[in-house]
């Protein structure tokens, strides 16, 4: 399947438009009256309101002005990682050890996914997403041309891959498929507006040696960024240790895959050195603070990581361990997790969080045209509406963005020019037909659950 | 100034209503497709829809029934420590050590506080906090007699206290007055159906020895919890060791003030040999985890108290140190923090957690009709609405619940019979008239911040 037709998914928001708010969050700061002229699906100007030349709004005639009234313009957020599918398993399973959750709940549950139904999943991710002011979002499933077409329909931007493991998976039979998959799938998307796919090595110890130097060597071919989930826990470490005498950095780096294509989800237990090799190596990391506590992994050292100037990235992982994709809400736990772990409250503050979720992400995905509003660049963003009373009075909008908002703080989300949600209504989907079918597969993947539980008493 | 009169505050439902909903809590778990009956402000029936016998109906004529769909009742969420005109600051100081924050902004913001605006403050929180699905709080904090006229307008439920502190307050000017003020409050509210007062010293090295005993013995004959900020910090160890010769939990315990009526508020730095005094006692804590990571105070032993058997409810703490009135964030916050304190996916998992934020925190404030929905108790209940991507699909409410619901995804409130909010209104307050009043506070804060930033360069 190749990218389909551009046409005919909703409002389209190619004619100029015009936004102004209260606060827009420009490149030097934040912006008080502020406001974003859009047009060809690109930034054309952001800055104060009076500030827009007459000589601007008469080159786009037709502009149309939307005011958004007490709400912030931020850059659309990024979702370094996830795994859309699973979004289906939310709240199938928690409170539980690792082996436990694999065994009586993921795996029964992930052999009853069809393509249809890993569709479907990636549909509910994104709809959620859109909601929550995720323009963009790097993924690592199997079928992954299945969570491509899902985007492709509903507008997102994204970073696909095929999660590359040293066994047959639903998608390949072996290690050469896995890489030539990974390949087709490249080559396949490399001409499409918003979606890319890379090489995803799913683990330092489920996929081969071959898997991660080839794998890395396509990501240099083809130019994308290489994704990988390191140094999640100290078992893995461990784990790696025992088979390949280094741990999960060290032995990376020994094959030659810790360049500045790699981006390192998790990296959670890291000795010192193991930072500084990062660091020298321009590899760069995404935290998913959220998953790696409710799995009770570790806390990642997102200070010592920052201070030897390591780009990090915020990912929310899957629903299966989060519950949620809402980087708004990974923010804040990012924010207050770096100030425990380190004792002192004035870690990962505001602004550094907000870089995180926005153009950090978009630097550790390669996407230099994303994360920030500015002219030229794609028209990216999501609003927060400051209406609610949790948000009240207001000191300080990004302070508020990320001690206070909420993923439902955001009332519509642009992305490539497009509305992909404004205020509760998803233009590009059918909202209501889609959670049917959530519900119908709950339905089914419940009984599956009551048989497995009846088999274990 | 006594309570005012009950009547001409927005809906008041005495007459008899029926909720139905997807999901019922009710004392023994989950009912699918359950009710809610209610009459004369208090609980007939909490049952599965089909068995509201027709006779009950027939004996309350006049039923309104309201199908609330695929939603979630629960009892009240019981927000066990706030203090509630402080939400005037939120967001305007964050990332900063204790002194500075002090100082340079909550000191300064605190001597513009005047009658007027503290009551506005507390009408913010109460919005906020019905809005969330908080049914019932305590407060501490100067003034609270306005902090209780504002709860008695809008119609939650609430233990109130003036903050006993050492030295002159803007409201008593010694010792002696703070101990009769006290005494005055408790005895104006006692007949008051949904307000009570009780003692709260601020914490063992602010208050006087006097204040402790005294205000313990009085939390005895009116019959009272009693609340103080304890072992918040090892500074605060530190600093009642150097003035009493010993840490806060043996301190208090030698003052005889560590009974059953004792509510400490955050418990974080404890010794093994405190978490077992605390529990030999039956002192109850109040576990606040996002404000004791904001200002990396440090993480309460939770596993620990737990397993001693003592009571523990949820808090919020104050919008200058959260910066968030919301137990659904606070109880996730909750499970995520236990689990990686004891690097163990299982610990205080979801059925914990949602009884420290409805029962436990109600038992704590010695309110044994709240927290549960059950026959012959108040009404007192919130509704979590599923319709969002967030909530997509459900295998288990209860985790929802815990594990990705928003504060915003409470879509009615319910305090002793009365609807305090509901889908986006609020029966008991003039909204925007509020929100304009919060602006204009605002702006005159923002001023006098400015002056300060001034003075200090
Ligand atoms: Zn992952
Ligand atoms: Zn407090």
């Amino acid at each position: 399947m190749g990218p389909r037709d551009k046409q005919g998914f909703g409002m389209n928001h190619e004619s100029p438009l015009l936004f102004t708010a209260r606060w827009v969050l420009g490149p030097e700061g934040v912006i008080e009256n502020g406001c974003v002229h859009i047009a060809g699906g690109r930034i054309l100007a952001v800055c104060p309101r009076e500030d827009v030349p007459a000589s601007l709004m008469e080159k786009q005639p037709g502009t149309e002005h939307r005011d958004l009234g007490e709400a912030l313009i931020l850059p659309g957020l990024v979702n370094a990682h996830c795994h859309a599918p699973m979004t289906l398993f939310r709240g199938a399973a928690d409170d539980m050890e690792l082996l436990p959750w694999l065994e009586r709940r993921i795996w029964p549950l992930e052999a009853e996914l069809t393509r249809e139904i890993t569709f479907l999943g990636t549909m509910l991710a994104c709809a959620e997403m859109a909601a929550a002011g995720i323009t963009c979002f790097a993924d690592m499933y199997v079928w992954s041309n299945e969570t491509a077409r899902a985007v492709h329909d509903v507008g997102l931007r994204a970073v696909l891959s095929e999660g590359l493991l040293g066994f047959p998976t639903r998608s390949y039979g072996s290690v050469e498929e896995s890489l030539a998959l990974t390949r087709s799938f490249m080559e396949e998307y490399a001409a499409h507006p918003r979606i890319s796919f890379a090489p995803a090595p799913h683990t330092a110890f489920t996929s081969t040696e071959e898997q991660l130097v080839q794998s890395y060597a396509l990501s240099k071919e083809l130019d994308s960024p290489w994704l990988i989930h390191a140094a999640e826990t100290a078992s893995e470490n461990s784990r790696v240790l025992e088979m390949h005498g280094q741990r999960t950095i060290p032995y990376l780096d020994s094959l030659g895959c810790l360049g500045e294509r790699a981006v390192l989800v998790h990296a959670v237990d890291l000795t010192p050195e193991e930072v500084e090799i990062i660091a020298a190596r321009g590899a760069k990391i995404v935290h998913c603070p959220r998953s790696n506590w409710k799995l009770a992994s570790g806390m990642a050292p997102v200070h010592a990581l920052g201070a030897a100037g390591v780009t990090m990235a915020l990912g929310t992982d899957g629903a299966a361990s989060n519950n949620s994709l809402d980087i708004l809400g990974e923010m804040r736990a990012a924010a207050l997790g770096a100030k425990i772990r380190q004792m002192d409250p004035t870690a990962l503050p505001a602004a550094e969080v907000l870089a995180m979720a926005t153009r950090n992400g978009a630097a550790a995905l390669r996407l230099p045209g994303s994360g920030m509003l500015k002219p030229g660049q794609p028209a990216d963003l999501c609003v927060l509406n400051f209406a609610g009373p949790h948000l009240q009075p207001c000191h300080d909008p990004l302070s508020h963005a990320v001690y206070a908002a909420q993923g439902s703080d955001v009332c519509l989300t642009m992305v490539d020019g497009r509305i992909v949600y404004d205020h509760g209504a998803f233009p590009t989907l059918d909202y209501p037909a889609l959670l049917e079918a959530g519900h119908e597969v709950q339905a089914h993947m419940r009984k599956v659950l009551d048989r497995k539980g009846r088999q274990e008493r």
